[in-house]
Parts: structure tokens; sequence; C-alpha cells
């Protein structure tokens, strides 16, 4: 592929301005990329949209980018906000990557009763966003939030922001959530003819799922909206995935 | 979590049989989820249902279930087959185990033009979708079919199924695909109205992207639906995961 490599940057981008890389994209553009004084980049910092750079000169540890022209003017990702409970440390990962790539606004750590794993790296989940974004052609990284619990969360609500919530675990099917709260629709319906431009969340559970008092404290919110992502139970991270594919195919930038 | 175990078994199930696990499935339940006689396991085979069944005897090795009675009928899962190319093992392991837990009901693996890994496990990923089948509550396995080439796969083709082709490649977007062969439309606008029952597969290519030919000869089969998932480029996984999910919610049985 002789696709130009793509690298999230801090520094504002204009025209003519000159890029001294970190070390790290340094070694990625030179050894890895293979890319000489000469070749192009493409730069974005999440403000300025996507600009077109050369290699102005480079050796094994370092690089400078002389910036040429933007391609791509800013533009702002849908509002979907990604609540989720940590996972063991592949999930996690991967819901992190999956929702970069799915383009949501931004990624909070929720600790629910169940939440296994209670140290939450969010300087990992950060490196992990720049990444995809790079590869997915965002023009922003999600924002990572630092970790809140259930609680704190629902009690900070903005309610004008919609919280979709898929009930993975297997032994709420035997709960009677049906009558003055309302069972949970499938998403399509769920979602069916509601505005484009509202501001949404998602939020997904732990491997053994909510515990009764956590179902309890969600359905009971009118911000709450219970969905159902078919017959069978999905992981954590597929959950997520699936909501947000769907989301963004009704109700997103699709 | 007090869910009864379940286990995907090969022999026929129906009342009152006994059943011998194998070491494996015997060493996972009595070992790793520690049920001993008496205990409650749940049971399906592809064919005959889910059954509750007991352990009526268990030593470190050897487990031995009495089959009670059916919990559920067997119910067909929608007729979606999953063609994806393979790539590396951590991204093709989730794409089995994503296409399982979302429902498909066949997975073929595609060699194409760009395609690095010509080595694949099929029998590898008969474990993850056994395994993922388990977790998921399908009452069925996917079909794992041997690999085929691209070419094949499209000579050999049933043009009564449908095939959706999510065309993630960054060089396709400078490609005049539109015209008669039609561009891709967002994948919600392309399945709108698509009667419930009909025959569907999906193809995801290599990270590379098709070659010009491939495309080529994708976009000039009746069959072939090109469909878009938004303004990112998603890797091969996402892809699966969110067309599924998108197809699922609109035309499968969510």
């Amino acid at each position: 592929m002789s696709v130009e490599p793509r690298l999230y940057v801090e520094a504002p981008l204009e025209a003519d301005a000159v890029l001294d890389l970190d070390r790290d994209q340094a070694h990625y553009l030179v050894n890895v990329m293979r890319r000489k004084a000469g070749d192009g980049v493409r730069l974005f910092n999440g403000r300025d949209g996507e600009w077109r750079a050369e290699v102005a000169s480079a050796d094994r540890k370092r690089a400078s980018l002389q910036i040429v022209q933007q391609r791509r003017s800013q533009s702002a990702a849908p509002d979907m906000a990604l609540y989720f409970a940590p996972v063991k440390k592949a999930r996690t990962d991967f819901i992190v990557e999956k929702a970069t790539e799915l383009g949501v606004a931004s990624i909070t750590p929720v600790i629910t009763q169940r939440t296994q794993s209670d140290r939450v790296r969010t300087d990992r989940m950060q490196a992990l966003t720049r990444e995809a974004s790079e590869q997915t052609e965002r023009l922003d990284l999600p924002v990572i939030h630092e970790p809140v619990s259930l609680t704190q969360m629902i009690k900070a609500w903005d309610a004008a922001r919609t919280l979709m919530f898929a009930d993975e675990s297997g032994d709420s099917q035997t709960e009677p959530w049906g009558g003055e709260h309302g069972r949970a629709r499938p998403i399509a319906e769920a979602l069916a003819g509601r505005e484009r431009d509202g501001k949404w969340a998602m939020l997904v559970g732990p491997e053994g799922g909510f515990s009764v008092e956590e179902r309890t404290l969600l359905h009971a919110q009118t911000f709450v909206l219970p969905v159902s992502l078919g017959p069978r139970i999905l992981r954590a991270d597929t959950a997520a995935a699936a909501a947000l594919s769907v989301w963004q195919s009704m109700l997103g930038d699709w």
C-alpha cells in the first residue's frame, strides 16, 4: 500500500510550519514506515483538520516535517459517549479500539458492583485511541475520562442525554422488568424515529452483568433507554461494538 | 454467578439418557466450574434444542451426566453466511468469536490477492465457535468451511444469496465506482425494505483491501450489494462485527 502514513500530533497545524516529531513517531515513520526526506505524511491534531506534510529531514532518531496544505477541514464526530465497565485487559483494549473506530466522542470507565478490574489504565486507553484514530481516519480523538462509579455517574447525569443500556446478563431474563419500567425493546425499534442530532450515550456492563440494585437504579431513570441486542447473550465487548454500529447506522454519521 | 454451565456435545439429547463427557469437558466442569454430583448443567448439540442435565458422577478426569428434560426446542439461526479474508491471528480469532455471537450460520475463509496468512487453522476456528456458542446461548454452531479463493467463491455463487460487501480500503475512495456499478450506499439505506427471510452473506476483505481486479469482479456481480460503513476506515474485524450487527437489527432475529 502506498497510502501516506497518518499521524496524530499535538502541535497546531498551519501552512508552512515546521514540526519536529517526538522520538516514537520519528521511529515509526523512519524505521517502520521507511519514509525519507521528501515523502508525504498526513497530520491531524483534533482541532485543525487534516494536513499534508512532507518529511523535511530524517535520521534514525529524529524527523522534522514541513507542513504543506490542508486536506480536510475539522468536523465534529456525532455526540455519542461510551460508558463501560472495565473487563479483562484484551477485551478492554478491544472496546477502546472499536469504540474509536465506531466514532464515539468520549469513553468513560464505570465501576460497577461486579466490575473485576479496579485498576484502570487510562494512559493505556489514551495510547490506544490515538493509534486507532490514526488508522481509522478520524479527525479527532475520543476524550478519555477518569473512572466513575455507576451511582456517581447516574447522580451527575444530564437528563437531556439519552443513555442506551443493553442488559446482557443471563440472570436478568428471569426478572420481571416489564410493566412500569419498560422491558428492553429491540434496538432498531427503540431507535426508530429518534432525532439525529440528540445527545447520546451507551452503557455496557461487566461480564457478570449488573446487580439487581444497579438494574433497578438504571430502569428508574427517565433518560435510560433499555435496548435488546437479540436472542443470544453477547459479551461486553461485542455488545459495545454492536450497539454503536446500529446507532451509527440509524442516528450517527454513517 | 450461579448460572448453570452450558456445554456443546455431539451425542443425541433425549430424556433419561446418560452421557459421558470427554476429558476436556469433564475437566472444565469438575475442576474449573467446580460442579459435583447433583449439580445442573445445560447441554445442546445443534439438533435437539437445549436440555437440562444433572451431574450423575464426577471425579477429576471423568464426568457423566443424566439428561433430565428439554428447556428449549431447536430453532434455526438467520441465514447469514460470513466470508472473510484471514488476517492476523488475534483478529481472525476475534472475527470468528464475534460472528458466532452475532449469529452467523457459517464462516468461510476467503483467500484474496492481498491475504497475508495463507495458513488457515479451521480446527482452531471450530474450537472457537464451540466455546463462543456455549457462552452466547446459541442452539447451533456456525459451520466452518474450508478456505476458498475469491474467484472460486464468485464462480460457484448461488445468485439468490445477496452478498454484502464493505469496501474499507483507503485507496478505493479515489476510484470511480459510481455510475454503472453503483457506489456503495450507507448500510441502513442499502438494507431498508429488504425481505426478512432472504439468503444473505457478508464479505470482509483483508487489511490491505481488495485489489482493483477483485473489486472490479465484485462490482460486476448482480448479487453483490456494496455497503458503506461510514466516514471512518474500519479494520476488517470491526467491519465484520459492524455489518453483522446492523444486518441483525434490520433483517435478522434481533
